[in-house]
């Protein structure tokens, strides 16, 4: 049974400035999705900020097994119905992969408990993002460390909750360094968050950035497939345990 | 220097049921306030849902280092800005010390990104705690395991984040168990949540639990007092680093 | 591509105990190995004690991607050389499942680098294990608890490192508990500790056990089959980063 | 009551090599000691591997609340007698911090179960380290990061298992990162490791250094002494537990 994914993307940089456009014409979550479908083993979609429900109406939500996230200048455009709805998922069994600036989302945020600020720079930046936990399934076919020559650098304090993994770990010409790749799980499901890819380069063109995403989007899939768990608040009578 | 300790008690239940307040008859939060100042080292004192802002003003988190929660039947009365203020109290380095049916509160949903939603059953069961970190600062004092005679139970899944430490874990009567005391770190907070208190039994006249909470206080006070950490979402020059 | 499992048994208490023969004529691994045989995806074979090398020649291990491990009345005749041999191999990326009275193998004792003790008690007791992570795939096909009618008592303080995630804990009808199902990694390598199993109890004949050790199999396998992940103290070059 | 401070050190490089002993007349473990001694509340002692019985015989141990750690050339030489004693140690709650090469000692690989491997480089580099948990104690007066002007390069893959706590990564001039400043519990002991301090540098004189050693010191002292924490392999009668 294939993994049902859903690429979305804020897409407002793309339509607005000319040169990310030429990056992306089609958008940063077409150049992820059309990657990921030459996978046979993963079936995938996508939904974008100005789509109705954002693209993520329940129905679509039950039969997304990973949902991927990129989102910057319009974290305050997604409805707090929306995100409530995507958080339920995830603590049902849905993997969600979060992207750059998805860290100040408002679904991560709402994940992660903390206000996950971090330093940044623009000054086109060679980053070096090293292999923390080689044999890892997300790094699988990644060298010991991969480079982006240009990018946005991201500088710790990141304020993220210590992570179950860190699997990434980046340094930037500047002397900073960032945990690029870094897990978690809340409920039953699975989180991974992932640095690059800041809108004006080229970094969702880059074929380990890629590999990166998706292996994650397979380690995040559910076991059960998308199956939502259910527990909860729950009166037990005596003998129930019995 | 004194660790600056605020009790708060949501304080409904005693006002409202006479069995309670023949318990409790100037309100739980008294009664833990009452043994926290034994200690000379701590500085103690309450708050309660029903005073303005909770009790909770800007001026009294500042000067509070760790903040001990009580709530059960008024979590939705707790307004959405003193819960913002005391997370971003927390992150800053306040420690806090959630009990029993303060799981369900909206602080401790906020820093834990989950339901925390568990099962439960009232029926005047033996408790009994073991301790799973022998020499933690939060056992001191405590044997391999303290019994409480009646309380309610809770049982897994408890849907809380995987611990930093699971420092006690409870049996019940009727086969259940639980993870009854568990420790995170959000931010330069420190976090702990402890099970027992049921509202109808004396447990907060129980001196291992007094002792567990007395404990707790002292681990969860942050290093350098009530200083504020200061960081966050900060444009770095090119030389900063340097 | 079939995951190779390897069925470690110690397999001295079948020879000697005609009680425990009876349970287990062809050994407890041979009870485990031929449940395991049912799944396609596994590729199973068993080794013992008393075999050369206990059966794991470097050839054996080089082609095993998750091993098994129960021992306990001869941990100590389990040569040193060997148990360097497997902890290399789990450092590698081999997954191992270590099963009841192996918390005090060597091996799982030199990857936790704790003593693994515990308190326990042989009294025909009833265990009823908890799943506290729903959703994980160790606990796949698992309700929220399931039975055993009778066991060994196991009971905390479990002196193991605080783990990656707790799976399942146990109580008893002594009013004791344990963490029954508990993750860690090292190196490369998935471990997975599991309570159940005394051997003058059928408990490798319930079928809710022996789903979760079959969970765990494939829980545990490597990402990249049986490839040894290569690294180590390597010095650098100036450029080697470039 | 002071906390009980043995600084161990090798004490070989110093004896040996006129350039190193220049930056070290006394020995490393001797600038240490003299830093740590300016403070009140730590009483402090050195120990080295020369001495009978490494300077640690049982009588010195017990009376050590926290034992710091720099082996380089002579892991081999420190024997597997006293490395299990001090592994012990730790167990019952005596806090170490093992510095720079300690991450290849005996007590250092024993404690962790993994090789502790890494990458390396000596090219007079510049290290920054940036702290990753503002607030924590470790690094109580260290803003958010501090530079060693030249050191040894450490790189990741660190073969260690995944923190506790991560409390510092340290970038490198040649675009190398690393896990600078990890915490980690065993029994009832706390542990830290702390990259910084290659024999051919002034390290140990520089001031941040130091200050993240005494900080170290006082979070890794044990809440009770050093009273062993007595637990392990015991059986129990039935009613135990009532």
């Amino acid at each position: 049974m294939p993994i049902r994914v859903t690429v979305w993307g804020e897409h407002r940089h793309e339509k607005k400035n000319p040169k990310i456009a030429e990056i992306y014409p089609d958008g940063m979550h077409t150049t992820i999705a059309n990657h990921l479908k030459k996978s046979t083993d993963l079936k995938v979609s996508t939904a974008t900020l100005d789509e109705p429900e954002h693209g993520l109406t329940e129905k679509k939500l039950a039969s997304t097994d990973v949902l991927t996230w990129w989102g910057h200048i319009a974290h305050g455009d997604v409805k707090d119905e929306i995100v409530d709805r995507i958080h339920q998922r995830v603590l049902d069994g849905m993997g969600i992969i979060v992207l750059h600036s998805g860290h100040f989302s408002k679904i991560f945020r709402k994940l992660m408990g903390t206000t996950c600020n971090l330093k940044w720079r623009e000054a086109d930046e060679k980053e070096v993002l090293w292999v923390t936990r080689p044999g890892h399934p997300i790094v699988q076919g990644i060298d010991d460390h991969f480079i982006i020559p240009k990018e946005e650098m991201y500088g710790e304090f990141f304020d993220i909750p210590e992570p179950m993994e860190t699997v990434l770990i980046s340094s930037f010409a500047g002397g900073e360094v960032f945990r690029s790749g870094v897990t978690y799980t809340r409920g039953a499901g699975k989180i991974f968050y992932f640095r690059p890819g800041h809108e004006s380069y080229p970094t969702y063109h880059n074929k380990s950035v890629l590999r990166v995403i998706e292996n994650a989007v397979r380690w995040a899939a559910p076991a059960e497939g998308s199956k939502a768990i259910t527990y909860g608040n729950r009166k037990l009578g005596w003998l129930d345990a019995k």
